[in-house]
Formats: C-alpha cells, structure tokens, sequence
C-alpha cells in the first residue's frame, strides 16, 4: 500500500507466491496468463487489457466534454456498459484464479481494480448523485498497470530510487519552501490587504506567495502597493536563485552515483594499487592478476 | 527521413553519392556547385541561397501583419513571384544534376525543396482557398539548409547525440509528466467543475495542469476554491521541484560524457580491449605490457 | 543575531553556558526541561511547545479569514488569551530560571520570544491601532523553535553551509541580476512610457522586468508595441538562459564537495601533512610511508 | 569596445599606460587620484564618485515617477544641475590630467562619461524635445565603474569567462531556441489566426512563442481552439525540458574546470604512477621523489 507498491519488484512481474498449487488445473493456466507476462498468452492478455484501460480513460475524458457528451449521449452509454462488463468479468476472474482470493482484493492492484468498477454499478442505484460521477475517475488509476509491463520500468525505477535516496533533502527542501511561502504570504497580507482584494486573508496571501516563488505567476493576484511590489521583486529573485538548491542536490546525486558505479574498485595484492576498475583481471600497475574475491564494496 | 536526417553527417556535406558519372560534363560542375560545399562556387551558391530562403522567410512574416500587407499588397506579390521563379529555377536545376533524380526528390531536402514551392503554385488555380496561405510556412523549413552550411553544426550535433542517447530517461520523464498532469487534471476537474467555468471539461483540466506544472501560468484559467487552490499550491510546488529531475540528468550525462572523453583509453596489443585506463600499465584483462605510444587520441 | 545564530550550533541544543549555577536547585531541573533536549521532560515539553506555537499560527491564519473570523469572533478571542497566558507564563518562567535573564532576553530567541506576545499586550492599552494585529504575525517567527528539535536540522544546516560557501558567487549573480533588471527596465521605460500605462514609471518598469526575466510572468503589465515586445523577447531568453547560472554553481559546488567527502585523506605521521589521498602508501610531501589504519572517517 | 572591455583587466586598475610622463606634476598626481585605486586618495575619490554616480540613478528614477516629479520639479531641477556640474567638471578634470586626452575620450570610460552629461547639455537648446529626456538614461551606464572598484570583480570575471568559454554552446542553443519559437509561432499563426484576435500576425505568434517556452506566460494571448491548445501544451512540455540543456552544459563546464584545477597531476619517474596530485614531492604509491620539471599541463 506505500508508495513502493507503485513501483513494484520486477521479480512480482513473474511472481509466483499467490498462484494455485496445482500448476495442471484450468485455475494455474488462467493465473499464468492473468498475472504472468513472460508467456505469449500472458503478454497478449496483458496488452489487451491496456488498450480497454486505455480506452475507458479516453472514454471518460470524452465524456466530460458537454458538447461531446450531449451529441452522443447514447453511443457513451452502451460503451460504458461494454466496458463495465469486461472489466467486472477480469475483475471475476482474478479472484477466480489465485490461491487466496483475500489477498488479492486487498492488495494494491486489487483494490485499484475493484474501485475501477464499483462506482459504475452505484450509479445504478443512486443515479442522481452527481458525485458518483466524479468516483468514476478511479479508472484512472488502473494505468498503474502499465508498470507491469513496459521495458520503461527499470528507468522510472531508477529515477524513483534516486529521488527516494535523496528524500531527507527534499523533504527539508520543500519544508523550508513551505516555511518561506508562509513567511512571505503574511509578509505581503500585511502590507497589502488594505489595498488589494487579492491578499484579503493569510491563506490567500501564502497562495500568492507559492504561485510567485515557483515562478507560476497566474496574474489572478498580484502587489498594487510599492511596498509590496518591492517585497514580490525579492520573492522572485529568491524563487529564481532557489531553483538552483534542488537541480544542484540532483545532479551530484547522480555524478555520484554513476561515479561510484565507475569506482566498484579492486586492489592490487602486489604493490597496492587501488584505482584498478571493476572488470580489471590483471592490475593496471605492476601486471600482477587479480583474484575474484578482492572486489571492495 | 527520420530525426537523424535532420542533422546531416557532416562528410554528407562533400558527399558524391547522388553526383553525375561523368566528372567533365557540365551537370557534374553544376552538382559541384549547387550540393557540395568544399569550393568557392560552391560556397557562394550556399551563402546565396540561404540569404534568399532568409529573405522569403522575412517576407512570410511580414504578409501575416495585416496593416504591412494591406499597405504594401502590390510589392509583396511581385516579390512573392520572384522567390517563386528563383525557387523555382534552383529545384529544376537540382533535379537536373543530380544522377538520380527520383532519390533526390524523396529525400529529406528534396521534400522540403518541393513543398516550399508548390503551395504557391497552387495558389494560381485556388485562389480563394485560404486554407493553401497556411501551407507557405512549407518554406520554413528551407532553413534546415542551414545545417548543411555552418560550422554551428559540430556543437548542435554534439548536443543532439547527448539529448539522443539521454532519449530513454527523457521518454520516461516525459511520460511521467503527462501521467501527473492527467491525475492532477482529472482531481481539479472534480474539484473545481461545479463552481468555475474554467475546468469545465477534464481536457480543459489537464491542459490548466501542464500550464501549472510547467511554471507557464497564464492565468486565463486559476483555481477559484479553497480545496483547487490547495491542490494547485502542491502541484506548484511539485513542478518547481521536479524540474531537477531532466537538469540532473542531463548534467550527469554530460559530466560523465566529458570524464569519458578525458579517461582517453589505450587499446591492449594482445586481446585488443579497448577500456584500459589511461594511467594503466598493463592491459586489465590479459596483464599485457602497454607501452606509451598506444594512447588514442 | 546574525545570520548564524538562525541555524544554531548543535551543541548549542545541550548548551550549558547559561544554566544557573547549584545543579540541584529547582532553577536548574526547570532550566534543563525548557532549554535542553536531553532528557524525556525536555523533550515532552519542547514538543509540547511546538504543538501550542503551531495551534497559535493555525489560529492567526484562520481569524485573518473574515467569514471564519466573524463567524468564530467570541471563540478565537478566548483561545486568544490562553495562548497569551500559556506563552507569558513560558517567557517569565524562561527568564526565572537561566542564571543571567538581561543574557537570555537579549538572545535570538529571547527577542522572538518577548515578541510573540508584546503585541498581544499593546492591544489591551490602544485596542483601535490597527496595525497591531499586523504585529501578531511576530507569533510565527517562533517556528524558528523547531530547529532545535528536528532531524532535519543536519540537513538543512548542510545545505546552508553550501550556500554560505558559495555566498560570494551567489551575491554577484543577485547583483548581476539587480543591474540587469534595471538596464532593461529603463530600456522598456524609455520605448514603452507614452503608449503604455503598466511602463509609467522607472520602478514599475523594473518591476516588469524583475517579472519577465524571472520568468513568473504575472500579466499584469506586458509590453504592447513591437519594439517593446521585441526586447521583452529577448529578456524573457536571456532569462531563460541564466537560470542556469546558479544552478551550474550550486551542482559543481555540491559535487565538488561530495568529492572532497570521499577523498577521506590520510595524515602522515611524519610531516602530519593531512592531504595525503585515500589509495597513497607515501606521504606526497615528506616520502614517509603510510600504515593502513591511519585513514580517517 | 567589445564585450571584454567591459570586464576590465585587473591590472587595468593600476594601469599606467595613460599617465602624464612628468611623475612630479600636478597632473601626474591628479592622475593618480583619478584613475588609479591604490592610494587612499584614489580609493576615497572612487567610493564618492561611484556615490554621486549612484544618487544621480536614485533620481533618474525618481523622476521618471509622475506623482514625485511634479512635487519636487524645482528641488530635482537644481540637484540636476548640481549633479551636471559635478559629472562636467570631473570630466574635464579627467580629460586634462591624462597623458593623451584622445585616447581617454575613445575609450570605453571616456565614451560613457560623455554620454552621461551630453544629454543634460542639450536640453538647455533643445529643452521640447522629449525623445532627450530618454538619453538621461545614459547616465545608468557610468555604474560600469562599479567593477573598477569592488572585490566581487575576481567572481564576476569567473563567471564571465565561463560563460564565454561555453559560448558557442550558448549560441547553439539560442539559436536553436529561436528556430524552434520561429516554427511553433508560425504553427499556431496557421492554427489559431482565424479565432483568437491574439495570434493576428506572425510576429505576433513567435512572441506567443516564445513566452511560453521560456515559461513565463503573460496569459495576455493563450491559444483557445483545441488544437492550439494541444500544440500549446507540448510548447509547455518542451520547454520545460529543454531549460535543462543550458543548465546541464554550465553544470558540467564548472565542474570540469573545478576537476581540472584538481588533476594538474604528476607522473612517477619510478612506478609511473600519473595520479599523483599537483603538490605531491613524494609519488603517492612508490614513494619516489619527485621533481618540478615532471608537473603536466
């Protein structure tokens, strides 16, 4: 359910741990091909199953055009229905075939695609809420998938692992921007609210505030007050000059990371030398061959 | 025809491929003249032309302001006609030197040669089609002879190679930002669609969220409840910290790529590998003597 | 009261230097429990601190909200003055309990302290000067407390330690930008003032161009003829450009710095030359060899 | 005149070059008074010029601010003249005490101390001329003189060199960036010109354009049809990532130089060993010493 289950193990894409014992029954040969994408079978389902997330999310969008969704009000609903009852048989079928039909809903892709489908048959029983409308927006979310099945994984991974590595500095990064904008918002709330409509609260001016530091800059609000427009001009500078602390943290992060993927350096048991690459059989020095077993960490 | 032929390999610039057999004939002086680049005919004709192409590309600007085309209408046409006839001529002939006429023609410059002239053929028999106005930008992409010509070219495919070897994190980036902004898009949709005409559609949502996440902001369309303002701020906040991703990497790419250059390997005599240090001594893999002088360049 | 004393001293957190002198006075167990961090009361009360200080700016948020404050007039008042006892009774008990009081109340966080609730005081005596709520907002500099108590504190002292190191550079680029700014906003003053209101005035041209090159882009003010829209063009590049700068500066200071991290250096028992690099076996300055266990963390 | 003259040489500001032959003259020591900064009289000259310099742009500004100026038009009427006379007569001063008059009046300092008075000169012929009014501006420029004088010079120049060692990437890049406004702005010319009152022109679209790319968004023209919002939103995308290009190139040119500074390495005469760092006397593996005369370029 954390934030790892986004990026799942490239291992679970061929996991093994929820499917049926009997690896002969109709239940293992479905599970094989549900779950499992290193079989031809396997892999069509899987992409076939993209394609109809893909659809219902081009489907929803569609739908929320008023001028698309009047002029084929009809067409949209039979291609709902489609799409409900594709997805409620897959759904069906996952529980049909792992061992532990529990475990599953409970799980991450378990519960995405259970709330992909149920606030469609609600809306049969409560068709005037609107907000139902909104649940529907869960779909969304089953294109998590994808992650199961592109090559795209062991980059995004990467990336992901970087950002994680380096989480403490973001955390402290954004949770000083958060400190600042609130400074400043009161700052300028101070300064312009008898002026200006657009800094009438505290909340109103830290908006103000996030939207000039991180360089947005909508218009909606701006300073009307030289005071205040003196303060904005130091905002935007700051906000210009402190885009540089996050870039700066992830670039050495990663120089450094593929510096030390360089440095897996191994020691020469002759005249000790250190500096002999990863893949060195023989030491760069003195010639002297190098063991296995001497790799550093 | 692909993203490669834009940028030209530079021997491209003296190639002799398409070149007339006989090296005597008066076509093959013209080919000289017209494609190749190493004589001063040749450069002249280059220069020439790339001040004509710029000159037709200044007038297309200045056709679009209404109050310098009504103005000027009568000497916009006479010129129009005269970048036609010198187009016009120019293609003629290098479908004329060429050996193969039909290669030159569905090649990437002779495409762009081709459309940049006859839209304003077309123009005679059509006059009235507005439609065919638009399709004068065509010249536009004239302007990649320019490749052909500078010595820009060295460092702008020195940037293309780093970008293209960078193309995978840069998808993943990529799709990962349309990802963001279709969640974010649909979230403020649902938020913001009773109350604000401005998220009236998810399309229309998304779009305000690439706006925000890229720090563009126009304003035309701004989150109006506290709730939208809430999420907008985080989404703010988000784009101004994920920027760092692509500079990250790039940085990375290049520092790695510069330090690769510098670690000028030597080639081993006896098993031929290619990655010994520069500092190295004896060839990592077979523990062969490396004597001085086998340093690449 | 520089800006050193934002980020305190780590030590400073189990400071001593001005605990009253009898170790077994009731002064002195009072004093370890507000001022130190060390033991369970310490804590209990430092976080308990910060619970009241972040309910106090919640509440200075919400009551500049004026439908909440309406609203919630009666109940904001009474939660008013508890938190004006709370935080007076804090104060006094701060002051009884170090051993010099003048040292503590003219300290860093003495002076926050006395000001987080003189305003409140000032209102009873002269409760129609509006401006004293505005210095309510002296509450929220109390937040600097929790840089005593948090993890994060390493963090972020490193990051400000790599922005004091580059200070200079950073200094020069904020000049750099100052000038620039004003160069293009006489520039856009002088092209833009008799067509356009937004360009009235030198300082609200500056303005618009401390707007554009930071690239925040509020709209409020744009350029309106060609000449203006020209250079507003080539600001809003150049901007776009030197973004780069500190980033470039902040990335090699941050990278540099790891560098110097890793080449944990080993000092010479000899010369005590303390730069010797992490693989050397010789000292670089005096010849002496260096033993294994002498590298330091 | 070129761009190198406005980043003085250091040894500029000791300069003699231009100094009266006579050292024991009036002149000679006014010379040195003047021009150079190595005398305490030099300094106090240099620090109250730059004074005036800077108050005399503290009332440009002021002037130019309609509310001010006509409040104080007598009070700004005689400072004027009190800065003229001060500007002229230091202008003469400098125009006597130089050894060749010409020379100074044709340099860089010379030509900007003369555009700083002329203006006010003639508007005492001229004085319904408004244009005139503009040309005070001028006076802006003589804060050059600043980087006579300050320490932040040495950072400023570094910078400066980097910038113009990385300027053919730089040109590259901008230029890249102009081509690519140049097409995307011709795009939505063809795509929005008929709807949308903002995109009339092709002048107008490429400064859409570039307004968009660079990410500051006026908002005061944002596409409106579908498609131009479609195109407008890959705008966005692009230039988002393409801002990493220029950072990732300054990023990787500083480190590299910072990288370079550090490996001014020396060879082993015995092991040659080349990882020996600039100040070694001993070879870090081998002990050997080693001599001057080994230290690479």
């Amino acid at each position: 359910m954390s934030l790892f289950h986004i990026i799942p193990d490239r291992h679970d894409v061929v996991q093994d741990h929820n499917a049926p014992k009997d690896k002969n029954s109709f239940r293992h040969k479905l599970y094989v091909v549900i779950f499992q994408n290193n079989t031809r079978a396997g892999r069509l389902f899987n992409v076939g199953l993209f394609l109809f997330i893909f659809a219902s999310i081009i489907l929803l969008i569609l739908e929320s055009v008023e001028s698309i969704s009047i002029a084929y009000d009809k067409v949209f609903d039979i291609i709902d229905y489609v799409f409900l009852i594709v997805f409620s048989i897959e759904y069906l079928l996952r529980l049909y075939c792992v061992r532990d039909a529990k475990k599953y809903a409970l799980s991450f892709y378990g519960i995405i695609d259970f709330l992909a489908i149920v606030p469609s048959y609600m809306e049969f029983f409560l068709p005037n809420w609107h907000m139902l409308m909104a649940f529907r927006c869960f779909r969304l979310l089953r294109i998590f998938r994808i992650f199961r099945m592109v090559r795209l994984l062991d980059e995004s991974r990467y990336m992901m692992l970087a950002l994680l590595r380096n989480f403490n500095k973001i955390l402290v990064f954004l949770f000083f921007i958060v400190l600042l904008t609130l400074f400043l918002g009161v700052l300028l709330y101070v300064i312009e609210s008898p002026y200006n409509p657009g800094f009438s609260s505290i909340p109103q001016s830290v908006y103000w505030a996030i939207v000039t530091i991180t360089t947005v800059g909508y218009g909606d609000v701006a300073p009307m007050t030289i005071g205040g427009k003196m303060i904005a001009s130091f905002i935007m500078i700051l906000g210009y000059a402190i885009i540089a602390v996050p870039t700066g943290m992830l670039s050495a992060a990663v120089v450094t990371k593929y510096r030390d993927m360089d440095n897996a350096s191994r020691t020469c048991p002759h005249c000790h030398n250190k500096n002999n690459a990863s893949d060195a059989l023989y030491c760069k020095i003195c010639g002297t061959p190098l063991s296995d077993n001497m790799k550093q960490k």
